[in-house]
């Protein structure tokens, strides 16, 4: 009755779900406070003011068939111009409205992208480890992925890797920084390593290589990292961003795609991501919430909390020998398994009502996301589990 | 560059794109009230103030973690249940929370439906005149569709061909009604009839067949004319719902897709859906606007004014000698042309500033869609006009 494509993805579902019920199963016992959920990537601080008086001020003073009705598929001009001018601002960028299409998030904005551009059997490169979701956003357009094997020293992306991977059927290369689930932000000069690379490869197959820049937690950064603005690396970058995390907005749906001007041929692709916004479905981003954006350009969420979570979950995870690149952005820590099997860990960490996400679900076994988009408080009940679950160990 | 069933695509959003400019053309040149734009199906009439009120009691009154945040892919169980219980009590049926999935509008909706259930080469039947972009939506997942001819005495659905039509590769037929570009309404024998045709059908050939109903029109229909509800007629029946005509909300991209129990394995299809929302990139319906429904579940726009419209505009056609089947639903009339070219009749409209749209965008030529989900007053005003028009064929 469904599609054989599907039926291997409900499969896929069962598990997560698993996950999930194990998880309400488990607050049932024990109570909600006595269970420490790190699985979950929903953001828990509270969207900035500037949402709710942004809300307020459109519905009472917009014109209702306005606000709510139909514009180009791309989105509001004018809001499209105001985020360029943002962009502008923040990174000596020359973007205008023409360059920005808004989207249902990011997990859109991608989908759209690949839509514009993958023919079947194309292939995309992806750096392990990566958000697994990107595998069916790229077999939903018949591309094919290839992984990159992780850099595990310190999670920068594996560019000898990159080099030999890379081949005429390459549409394009993935890249996610700050990192989901690593929480690595890629340096400058990885970043420049890999521009140069792409340039290399493109004149060697003669043909355009698209860096897609997955942005969604380009906000949340720590300790003043800054995160390179990849067009300026490279011409052939399409941006895409989401507010889900910036502004803690992620039920809403709202984000963008950069296609910058020096891409060749830019406007027929942005057209064509234009129209595949339209063809698959979401038509344009809600019309409400495209027009709060323009009130909230300056605002973000509290990062100093996630900052907060980040330093007391690390000190637990140190404290306790588990090994872990100290992240400087997202909200998640990525910790080495001390057994190989992270599955097992998560099954073994389950008893003391810790929940985490095994690395395998992120194309790199032997680690385990923890998501510390939790309350302090939580994280500051959890102490003693990692403590019982460290001693399992014998550390 | 771009994909080569996007670069097809582009070809034909130009031609979208130039009725577009020309309008805006005329426009400037004879001013607004000049130009009687009846091209576009974007509602005019407010939303009820129910949205209003609704959105910001939310705000006010809502966490906003949970008011923005994300919930599980199919929407919040409690406006599904909400949704589910409405449907119930106004046609007798038995939904509840599990069979409503919350969607990016209609568009999105029939997306997802595609995606589950479509393999390549999977043909799904529709009924001349449609929407074209179903052509899209069926083609994005390597569907083909089969295309009834037009029943021109009254554009109720050709029977014997849809008998002739379906075979062992038919996954699904789809219906519009209230229709677009026609404003028919199917009858209740009409819905009887394929129910019964699509049971033999499915016994012959030993598989399911989907009966796919797009109901974006459903509230809006006049002179009390009812629209049956599909679900009862025919077990193995996908309903596709949207708010944007009946809230006027089109930019806010709300709907949902109901799956009955009736249907074999429906919870396998319903989770099937569900995923496919996610990995399209929709993830979820917005959340706000989605919280927004429940207040809204009795209220609709101003159906009297579109109903309005359509008496003067259809007395303005008739007067002047043009055919049309008086609609009982949606907001347009479907016109003969007096020409056989209906691409050559809306350019000689255009010369009095009259903008329709050619029926061969709906695969029906030889008629012209005349949208009135326009103001009042630009109908009265396009009266000459419409005069001088009938001029040019010597009534």
């Amino acid at each position: 009755m469904i599609s054989e494509k599907m039926k291997k993805l409900l499969k896929g579902n069962s598990v997560i779900r698993e996950m999930f019920e194990e998880g309400k199963r488990l607050k049932n016992i024990y109570g909600k406070e006595n269970v420490f959920d790190f699985s979950l990537g929903n953001p828990n601080l509270p969207p900035p003011e500037e949402v709710k008086k942004a809300i307020i001020e459109l519905v009472e003073k917009e014109e209702p068939t306005f606000l709510h009705g139909y514009m180009s598929n791309a989105g509001f001009e004018d809001v499209r111009e105001k985020i360029a001018n943002s962009i502008n601002n923040k990174f000596g960028t020359k973007f205008n409205f023409e360059n920005i299409i808004m989207t249902v998030g990011a997990a859109s904005g991608l989908n759209i992208v690949f839509k514009a551009i993958l023919n079947p059997e194309d292939e995309v490169i992806v750096f392990a480890p990566y958000f697994s979701e990107y595998n069916n956003y790229i077999e939903n357009y018949n591309g094919i992925v290839k992984v990159i094997s992780p850099n595990l020293n310190n999670f920068e992306p594996n560019l000898n890797e990159l080099k030999e991977k890379i081949s005429n059927k390459t549409k394009a290369v993935l890249i996610n920084t700050p990192n989901n689930p690593t929480g690595v932000v890629y340096s400058e000069s990885t970043i420049k390593e890999i521009s140069k690379i792409l340039k290399e490869k493109e004149q060697e197959f003669g043909k355009q290589i698209f860096l897609i820049s997955d942005e969604p937690y380009r906000e949340l950064v720590y300790d003043n990292r800054e995160v390179p603005y990849i067009t300026k690396y490279y011409k052939d970058t399409i941006v895409v961003y989401s507010y889900s995390k910036s502004l803690s907005l992620p039920g809403e749906r709202i984000g963008y795609v950069v296609v910058p001007n020096e891409i060749d041929d830019s406007k027929e692709l942005a057209e064509a991501i234009t129209i595949a916004n339209r063809i698959i479905g979401c038509v344009n981003a809600p019309s409400l919430i495209q027009r709060v954006i323009p009130y909230c350009l300056n605002a973000k969420v509290d990062t100093d909390a996630y900052k907060k979570n980040r330093d007391l979950l690390y000190s637990i995870i140190r404290e306790n020998k588990f090994e872990c690149v100290k992240p400087e952005g997202a909200f998640y820590l990525f910790v080495k398994t001390p057994i190989e099997d992270d599955k097992e860990f998560c099954s073994i960490a389950k008893k003391y009502n810790i929940l985490v996400v095994p690395g395998s679900s992120f194309a790199c076994p032997g680690y385990v996301r923890i998501a510390y988009c939790t309350s302090y408080d939580m994280i500051e009940r959890s102490r003693k589990a990692f403590e019982k679950l460290a001693k399992e160990f014998e550390f």
